[in-house]
């Protein structure tokens, strides 16, 4: 009864999300504290108090009509303003309201983006390894994605193999740094590079091809590291972005879309995400917390504790005879898996009551992703069962 | 740059929007209290006091983390099992949380259920004048929209044509009681006629055929009317249900769907809803806000207000000259417009400062709807003005 595509997305439904619920079933088993669930994205630090102040002013202060009711569908006028102005603070830009759509979230705004851009079979190149749903997003507006190997030395993207697969069908590349499931930062050189490579294949193929950057990570950075903003290294740069770690808001759904003005086509991209917001069903973003993020766009989450989570969790693998990139961003380790087969690897782990996520489901098979956005004890307690399962594989 | 469908949608605009922003230079130049703007839907009547109060208690009484952190995708099942257990209250139904998805609104709910069920070519049904956004929503999944003309003697559906559109390709109907843009609410004779078809092409035609009752209006009815619920008549009905009316809460973008367990692969359905809405990029209904009207079952807005609008100006337009089906339910005026071309006709309103619908936005040419979900005095104010119109085509 239901639609042939949704058949096989129900049946290859999201591992990430399957292991979730798995993990909720081991608990109600074992006991909480005796199962070590990494595999989803969920912060685990709270939000700032700001948030839940910001939640009440509004609530209090402001005529409920306009915290509650219909506005623009890219979102009130004064938000996008605010937050125009506090990128431009940030990064040295020039962005008004005009080039800022509130969206549903990061994964909103790149449905916003796609539906806007997209003839069927366009094609939209990634990098591996890359967030499973982007083949779903793509899909969404029968685009093709096509996926350009991972470099597993660095996890930096191979952009040798990236201009081989630019063709006069490509409408966008979407970059995801700091990256899931990597936390790997696309270093300025990478930056310059893809752009310089984007810009003549530009004038090669007289086309616009445009660099789509998803941004939920951004804020989650290590040792002082500088993330490129992208707008200023290439002209057809598009930015989603989300609250949903920066301030521990995934459930709110709430982000925007950056359509800097000197994009091609700026005025025509910018009125049809306006309306694709509209009929895709978001209708805008959701009112309230709109306002409440415009209140706390100086506010943080304490970094600092996934930060000690990644050194404990990273330098005890790598004693135990692991091998990850050390990432410098995001809250997750992108790890080799002890054998080539990551599924058969992960069902291993699943004996210890350790929930990993396959590599294949990034694109990137052989390897494993650890989500380390959880308690500190949940790690130290995992520590010698990841040691366990290594000396399973690598004897002692 | 932009894809082809929405060049066209960009064009077409939903005229209702560019209404809505005419309304606003209107006022710029004429001052607001002299611009009389029934373009839009927003609700006038303030949110009840419950809504501030759930949020502040939310905010201030459950863990942060719980409150803004992800969910099922399906929506947290706690609010799932209270909205259950309350339309089992009202409606004498048994609903658990398995049989309710919260949506991003009915918008969300509408997109996530026809995207569920159409492959590329299926026909989804429904009667003029209806919800222009329909059109794009089944578009949205490559189906077809058929359209059954309009029954304007009473605004109920002309049942006798909807049975000769019925194929084997049919695979929704849509339906919306009390109506946008009628106000008309489908009586249960007509609820019956329309179940009993259904039904009988079902066995004919071998097929499942969905009903997808699209309910955001269902608490707005005047006089102590009943408005059917629909799972009760038909197997095969699915609710797409929105607070935004009945809290006054349209920007929050929050409501649910109703897949009853009785429905043909009712398994298969709620899965595969549920995967649409995250890979759609709704992820899940605003978390926040779906803890607040959980809490806010029983609160109600104030719909004498609307009753009030309804009285006064319904009487005076029937008295300048004006034909209208008298509303039960939702808070519009659909009226017949006085000439034959609707859009001259809103043109022609809008040299007064009215700003009107035409009613081919809504399927049904030579009408206009009137949104009268506005401060009393703007009714008061606008009196006047319909009276003049009135007498430019109707002499004294």
């Amino acid at each position: 009864m239901i639609s042939n595509k949704m058949i096989e997305l129900v049946q290859n439904s999201s591992v990430i999300r399957a292991m979730f619920e798995e993990g909720k079933r081991l608990a109600s088993i074992y006991g909480s504290e005796n199962v070590f669930d990494f595999s989803l994205g969920n912060p685990s630090v709270e939000p700032p108090e700001a948030v839940k102040n910001a939640v009440i002013e509004t609530v209090t202060g402001e005529s409920a009509n306009l915290v509650h009711g219909y506005m623009n569908n890219s979102g009130y006028e004064d938000v996008r303003s605010t937050i125009a102005d506090s990128i431009n603070k940030k990064f040295n830009t020039s962005f008004t309201e005009e080039n800022i759509i509130m969206t549903v979230g990061a994964a909103g705004g790149l449905n916003v983006i796609l539906k806007t851009l997209l003839n069927p079979g366009d094609e939209v190149i990634t990098f591996a390894p890359f967030f499973g749903e982007y083949r779903n997003y793509v899909d969404n507006y029968d685009g093709e994605l096509v996926v350009v190997s991972p470099n597993t030395a660095t996890f930096q993207p191979n952009l040798s193999e990236f201009e081989k697969k630019i063709t006069d069908k490509t409408k966008a590349v979407i970059v995801n740094t700091p990256n899931n499931p990597t936390g790997v930062v696309y270093s300025e050189e990478t930056i310059i590079a893809l752009a310089d490579i984007l810009n003549r294949k530009q004038a090669e193929l007289k086309t616009s091809i445009y660099l789509i950057s998803d941004e939920p990570y951004r804020e989650l950075v290590y040792g002082g590291i500088t993330v490129p903003y992208l707008t200023k290294y290439y002209r057809n740069t598009i930015v989603g972005y989300s609250y949903s770690k920066s301030l521990s808001l995934p459930g709110e759904r709430i982000g925007y879309l950056v359509i800097p003005g000197e994009a091609d086509a700026f005025k025509d991209v910018a009125a049809a995400a306006n309306v694709a917001n509209r009929i895709l069903g978001f209708v805008n973003a959701p009112s309230l917390i709109q306002r409440v993020v415009a209140k706390c766009l100086d506010a943080e989450v304490d970094i600092s504790v996934y930060n000690r989570n990644r050194e404990l969790l990273y330098n005890s693998l790598i004693e135990y005879g692991y091998t990850c990139v050390k990432p410098e961003g995001a809250f997750y380790l992108f790890v080799k898996a002890l054998e080539e087969d990551d599924k058969a690897f992960s069902a291993a782990a699943k004996k210890y009551n350790i929930l990993i996520v396959p590599g294949s489901s990034f694109g990137c098979p052989g390897y494993f992703r650890i989500a380390y956005c959880v308690d500190y004890k949940t790690i130290e307690g995992s520590l010698g069962r990841f040691k366990k399962l290594a000396l399973e594989y690598l004897g002692k």
